[in-house]
Parts: structure tokens; C-alpha cells; sequence
């Protein structure tokens, strides 16, 4: 969707910067209030999981170092690995061309998935033959 | 959000597998009929973009082995690349542990962002001070 602001600053040339509290203010949430966020592995670049920040989170997120989510089915900030123990320390934080989704490499302990496993894309297709396989196991 | 179906198979084995029709249909796809896909260089593994699909994209990619999302501004099926020449060949299509994130990984043809950049999280949070920075510029 379109985005002004990240439009306005689209053609601008490598190592061009800008105030990072305007961009933040003019990320484009979605109307429940949350961005898309993407985290990623820092070291293995393997994509561990989606989830979504609201404003809170995303502050909380910089200010902290430690990944927070919003928590849709709690409907509460949800700070990764509080109560497991598998944190995700932010190592770097990147938005996307049109502000709408947020991209975050991070030093993960333990699994990134609620099932255990290291991240959440276990499931992969097998179009040939019409089946999902498991890929992976769990790490503890 | 809980979806019944991929909590039902959560706990199965590495090697296991499902019918892929029947997952399929048990996808979470959101009030507007659309599902979050995160699309990822295959060999390079940078995370490229995040875009949409609704039922008809996914099978269309499946199908052809093209890259094919739903445009939320045009409203209509994007095959991408398909005016820009950019195209995506699908490598691998993984579903997440609660069937409402699709990773895809992808030989990316030139650019994956409009902007003409490889990918579309160009923009770079830095935080000491208080910048987001330009760290890629455009390949053609």
C-alpha cells in the first residue's frame, strides 16, 4: 500500500540517512494497529518466524535489545523467550521499501518455534507428490 | 492465532507428511482472504520482500513455479516480473507451525524491490543515533 513518506524517500542514494523517530512515526501499522515483522537468524540467515509489533513493542524492542512481539492471542506485549528462556537478542532492525513491514536479524537461544523446533517453517511442500513434510526436530 | 488443524500435526515426527490439499484448505487466510509470504533468495538467503497471497495466487504459484502474489493496491494477481522482467522461480514453499505464514524461497531474477534495489529492507535502523540509513542503492 502506499506510503508517502517511504515513498518520499525512495530514490535517495546509499549511506543517505534520516531521523529514525520520523520514520517510526510514519511506519504504516495496519488498522489493529501492527506492522509485520520478520525475524531472521543473524549468524544461519535461516528465517525463524513472523509475528507482529505494535508501537509499544517496537519502542520497547529498540530501547531494550530483546525482541517484543505483540501477542494477538493475548492480546499483550510478549517479550520472545520470558518465560522459555529462548530470547532473541536484536542485532539489527531494517524497514522495508513502503514501511510496512519490519525485518530483524537476531542472536536466537534455543528454538525459535513453540514446538521446540529451530524455527517455525517446518512444514515444507512437495508439490510432485501432494504432501507437507516435517523437516525438522525438535531442539531440547 | 490458533488454527486446529496445524496444531493437530505439530507434534509429529521429522519425515512425517500430510496431504498438501488438505493443508492447503486449512491455511489461515485473513478476513480479506489473504496470507503473509515471505519470500527469500535461495542461495543467499537475504530475506527479499514480504508480500500477500490469496488462495488463487498460491495454487497459481504452486502450478507454475512462478512467483504470483495478490496486489492489495491493484486488487488483482501479481505475477512478479512480470513487467520489469524480475521474475521469482520458486525453490521451496514452507508453511509455519500455525499455517498463517508462507516461506518461499526463490532464484531472484535482477531486482526485487521497485525500487530497483536487490531487496526492499534497505532502510537501516540505527539507533545510537537516532538514523535509519540507505544501505543498498539500485543494481540497474
Amino acid at each position: 500500500m502506499k506510503n508517502n513518506y517511504f515513498k518520499s524517500i525512495e530514490s535517495a542514494s546509499l549511506g543517505e540517512s534520516f531521523p529514525l523517530d520520523k520514520a517510526i512515526n510514519e511506519l504504516s501499522f495496519n488498522d489493529q494497529g501492527l506492522i509485520a515483522v520478520i525475524t531472521q537468524d543473524f549468524t544461519s540467515k535461516d528465517v525463524l518466524m513472523m509475528a507482529w509489533m505494535n508501537l509499544s513493542a517496537l519502542l520497547k524492542t529498540l530501547d531494550t535489545g530483546q525482541m517484543t512481539y505483540w501477542s494477538r492471542s493475548r492480546y499483550a506485549l510478549w517479550i520472545k523467550g520470558e518465560t522459555s528462556g529462548h530470547t532473541q537478542e536484536l542485532v539489527e532492525m531494517s524497514f522495508d521499501c513502503d514501511g510496512d513491514t519490519i525485518l530483524c536479524k537476531v542472536n536466537q537461544k534455543g528454538a525459535a518455534c513453540h514446538t521446540g523446533r529451530p524455527n517455525c517453517f517446518y512444514l515444507k511442500t512437495q508439490v510432485q507428490n501432494n504432501q507437507i513434510v516435517v523437516v525438522s526436530k525438535q531442539i531440547e
